[in-house]
């Protein structure tokens, strides 16, 4: 294998060859040059075709082995195939990267097809990007290597999309809705380069303020998470997952092959990354645009100021749905706003100006707000009024947003006929955060404020190995080993309680017993109050055979219990043959929980934490995260949960043992990272006691990985 | 109190008075009348002045007296001051309606003088509309006497709204989103005439095809929780109620004066109304829009055609969130769409006319959906691409819509630049239901099946009275009696045991025994297992005691635990006073639920259903309905909340009596319906046992309303 190019080379390349340029107006070979030469891109500019010629103007070259330059972004658009020996005289040319746009690979099921381009390209140290992609759109050496429209806006948002189809679509209604791209890259097959190696370079481009990502199935999630987890603390990334729901899943399954996975899973690992998520691709697209164009709210007070109280009552729901905090000084707000607010009015927040209400009352509510360091955001409303001057509203909200914009973070909402919408629409091509719906311009504050909370959140040492945690490491490897030698995939009983043990995780003590005194011996060492149970093959309904003995107490009460069961027993089924009597520990009743670790087909190594039982049956209250996580993040997994209040203690109960709770996940989480044989663990229930008691596991199910 | 004109008078009056009619263009009183002079309003039109004159070419009366005509509708637009003397002259000449624009009653604090003005009115039989309103538009008589924009499109959506600014704004938004207005009116403080009896006229309103509500807050709940229940079985009504959230609903209520009351109580019974709910104004417009022009569907059967594989997997996403069933037969979807449909494209649904469908490839597929019985809606979607003509998506979808829109329901969304954005504005303006994102689209279609649903609910028999459930009425009344004599507001425990008995809700059956053989015999009555506790004011703590037995079985048992609660709490407290011993049922465990009833503040009686404990406490697991209800609707009400498995029977348990717990809603419901003095029912828990074994109140409080 040969060393990867630097991902700069796809997002600056200084020299783009086309295999596959024509002159034919039809051809994506064509549509692909033109975009190129009439983007007016910085580099060198190398059309291949078989015949020759002249190209837009360009000369066309027969083959990239005839250009005497290094190339560092091929682009193929040729019949899939042909697409191989192209590529192969572009990996043997050493060709950076290669953007392969022509579909017809894995995506309708020609997997070999694929893996042998990428395979050549990797023993030549080229990256292929796709296939079935639609080319490579970045500003920073003005490239549209793409099939979409010729013209697209520069500017702060990067996309990176794996719908083709959608990402020429976006192409064109981010021209619209006046969105300015640093990037738009679609990923398609995801052969080679997937969507965290493109990331990585958005992390750091200065040019992109706002990354937005249409995803449709994760591959290779273990990779993605620690990616966004950087990237989230640097710019604001929106998501938007399609398949999220259950016939969704299936209907994107056919259309990529990219397999959905859970949307649970997927929602709360986003969540964990820092990502936001939005619903629809307007959705997305409007925020992303408010994002890269807003400064960071130097703080959570924020003030809604209106001229009609319904509108401000909706603003105010909405701050509710958006986690937006209202400013509540009441005398700093009487203060700040009296001089704006009329008779009839009200200086609380929502602060009302009235539908009397003139643009010089709006424009001293505004710099009142604006004037104040304690008001950190600003949502304007108004409804349509005799009193509003549409074109000089559109004058004062524009000298607004140009004297504050970049420092006192504003969105506005304005409602009405005609003028207002034209209004609306002129402001909103001025970079005026302007939205047709309160809720949408609420919904925009809030994600700013949502990426405000991602960049101060404190960092979490996600640094836990298993050995960290005092799990025996090598203990566990034994067991796995012997089930291996045993050709199982599931660990029996007392494995899974070996390996427990090895994980310092409490599970009830037990012992075998053939007489009294060893009885005695068992329940001694145990603790008391211990169970008795007989131990025989003959016997399924023990407590019917009267050979379950429970709450016992002392010596006095094991030897009796002994003598009863095994009497009991002989009297039950004369010919029984009994191996003994297990002694157990008896376990005192406490909160049920359920802790998993698993490897996600999306995500690799997941845990999970729910309430055991009904709680996760029915209620479906369970958290996820990808591993590795922090004891931070454990701790919010938990508390996550809507039943997390049974866990703090309700109804007069005491607060259970948290902590040992954030360290069992740990754990097992840790152990599915480090010992690689494992794919399943779940402790259902692990119940947990009071603050201090700690917490114990009754079972534990534990699978291994089908041996390659 | 003379009697009440008919609602019509306000629809579609013959003749209307301005009072405060002014030739002074920033007056309202000028507005208004400009907009019902330039309205083209068909009937006789009167502007009141005291100066006289002329005003817009109309001769101005000094006074309503000098009319020689009947005045159905009389619009009061003079300062608050004034009002009342205007109000009086239009009362004592027979004024039908009075819509009384000014503000500055009880929005203010000014209740009183508001109650004078009703009082007045009432005696006179003049009904009044406000005050604190827009006025009235009314297309069925060409009437905008509004202050609003002169300009309206005359439609099939009416509007009520609490809020007369957005009323206003709603005015001129709905002509730019093309939407056509049957009725606007705005019901202010809702001194007398309130929007469930605008509602009532709009029922019957030919014109009229859907029905928005803006609302703050509900006052009268229920008068129009019956209003709403047949409204919906003949058109669709959408409410948006602001104030939802906490803080909302405080700021509401500083705004109108109205309390917003819990929103969980709102939601549940709109859905019992079959009202559909929107969360903001615009999403309430477009569905308005929606479900105005387009038939009731035939069918659950939807289709998405879509050029796109990621837009096809987000509608389908929305489907599964506004339940609209995509169609599954692959074989008639094979048989109809084989035709339109590409190599590499999918007749499965969604079906894929795939990225190189043209035009003709979209007509085909459309009317291959429209040509099947079995196919009875269509989602039709787009991604812009190099083979779409703007031009003539226009004319093919324009062309589709008018052939087909009247009798198959079809939504569309076209997602592109600059071209599909004009496309869309412009099918919009021409009636297509044509959408900028996939979500809109979905949810438009999604609230036709809401409302197609609704339509086509089983009728529910919610004539149940506390009678016919077999309360005995006349004991409970007579209980209240006793309590109220005695002074207090709740019942003792012995007074709610007997409510309950008087309404069949089983409790556990105690007695008292003071001495060992009438413990036995009140054991043998209750049937065993019996538990006794000691009653005695002198000790608390009766465990400490020695002063409880549990699980007693037989004579014997009752009779030794007799005696040793006696030694027990005697060796205990010598000089305690020992008034007996308790002997009760002992109550087996079961589902512990909790059912409830209330005069809510805005619905009246209301009743909730719940399982115990922690379900309510912690995950809020709860559901409300309006009474009165029928068996069905109280089956729904049980079957909503989320822990329903758990009545079901999960993990091997047996269905819980969910018959009986029914009953026992519509019983609490009955009682405080039929008997007024009660404001508070709540049994809790009551635990429900296996189906056809009934079910057991542990503990039941009740509240009388405080005496007038």
């Amino acid at each position: 294998m040969a060393e990867k190019p630097d991902i700069k080379f796809m997002f600056e390349p200084r020299s783009v060859a086309v295999i596959g340029a024509s002159s034919k107006q039809e051809k994506i070979g064509y549509k692909v040059l033109r975009n190129i030469v009439g983007g007016g891109f910085q580099g060198r500019i190398y059309p291949i075709n078989p015949g020759g010629g002249m190209i837009l103007d360009k000369v066309a070259f027969k083959s990239v082995d005839e250009i005497d330059d290094e190339i560092d972004l091929g682009i193929v658009s040729i019949p899939a195939k042909y697409t191989f020996d192209a590529v192969k005289e572009c990996a043997d040319k050493g060709v950076k990267y290669l953007a392969i746009i022509t579909s017809g690979f894995s995506e309708v099921g020609k997997i070999k097809e694929e893996q042998e381009i990428v395979d050549y390209c990797a023993e030549r140290g080229t990256r292929v990007i796709g296939p079935n992609i639609i080319g490579v759109y970045t500003s920073a050496v003005s490239l549209n290597a793409t099939f979409g429209p010729r013209d697209v806006n520069t500017g702060n948002v990067a996309i990176i999309t794996q719908s083709g189809a959608l990402g020429i679509a976006m192409m064109g209604k981010t021209k619209v809705m006046n969105i300015g791209l640093s990037a738009l890259v679609s990923c398609g097959n995801k052969a080679d380069v997937d969507e965290a190696e493109m990331l990585e370079y958005l992390i750091d481009d200065d040019s992109t303020r706002a990354i937005m990502m249409y995803i449709e199935g994760v591959k290779n999630g273990d990779r993605l998470v620690p990616v966004l987890k950087r990237a989230t603390r640097k710019k604001p990334v929106v998501v938007i997952k399609s398949g999220s729901s259950k016939r969704g899943a299936v209907a994107a399954a056919s259309h990529t092959g990219s397999l959905a996975g859970s949307d649970a899973v997927f929602s709360d690992i986003m969540a964990q990354c820092g990502v936001i998520r939005a619903e629809s691709i307007d959705e997305a697209l409007r925020w992303c645009k408010y994002l890269a164009s807003s400064s960071e709210p130097c703080g959570k007070n924020a003030v809604i100021i209106t001229n009609g109280g319904g509108m401000g009552v909706l603003a105010t729901d909405a701050c509710e749905k958006y986690n937006v905090q209202l400013y509540d000084d009441l005398d700093v707000l009487k203060k700040a706003f009296a001089m704006s607010v009329p008779e009839f009015g009200s200086t609380k927040n929502p602060v009302d100006i009235t539908g009397q209400a003139t643009l010089d009352d709006y424009e001293n509510a505004l710099e009142a707000a604006a004037a104040r360091d304690d008001i950190h955001s600003i949502i304007c409303l108004g409804c349509e009024t005799a009193t509003m001057d549409a074109e000089r509203l559109l004058v004062s909200l524009d000298k607004f947003n140009r004297k504050h914009g970049k420092v006192k973070p504003a969105v506005f909402s304005f409602f009405g006929g005609a003028m207002i919408e034209n209004a609306i629409s002129n402001l909103m091509t001025r970079g005026v955060p302007i939205f047709y719906d309160v809720y949408e311009a609420v919904g925009a504050l809030g994600v700013l404020y949502e990426f405000s909370r991602t960049l101060h959140r404190e960092p979490d040492d996600d640094n836990v190995t298993a050995e960290s945690l005092g799990v025996d490491v090598p203990a566990i490897e034994e067991i796995i080993k012997k089930v291996r030698a045993d050709n199982r995939l599931f660990l029996l009983s007392y494995e899974s309680a070996a390996l427990m043990s090895a994980a310092g995780i409490r599970m009830p003590q037990n012992a075998i017993a053939h007489n009294s005194e060893e009885a005695v011996r068992a329940a001694e060492q145990i603790g008391y109050p211990v169970v008795m149970k007989v131990v025989s093959k003959d016997i399924i309904h023990k407590s019917d055979a009267g050979g379950v003995a429970l709450d016992l107490l002392n010596t006095k009460e094991v030897e009796d219990a002994y003598d009863a069961i095994m009497y009991n027993c002989k009297k039950y089924k004369s010919d029984a043959l009994i191996e003994g009597v297990e002694i157990a520990e008896q376990v005192k009743p406490g909160t049920e929980t359920i802790i998993g670790a698993r490897i996600d087909h999306s995500f690799g190594p997941t845990v999970m934490f729910g309430l055991g039982g009904i709680y996760v049956e029915v209620m479906k209250d369970v958290a996820f995260r990808a591993f590795p996580l922090g004891r931070k993040e454990a701790l919010a997994m938990i508390s996550e949960i809507k039943s997390y209040p049974l866990l703090l203690g309700v109804r007069g109960e005491k607060r259970k043992d948290i902590n040992l709770l954030v360290d069992a996940i740990l754990k097992v989480g840790a152990i599915l990272y480090s010992i690689k044989d494992i794919s399943d663990i779940e402790i259902n229930p692990l119940i947990a006691y009071d603050e201090g008691d700690g917490a114990i596991a009754l079972d534990a199910r534990i699978l291994l990985k089908p041996q390659q």
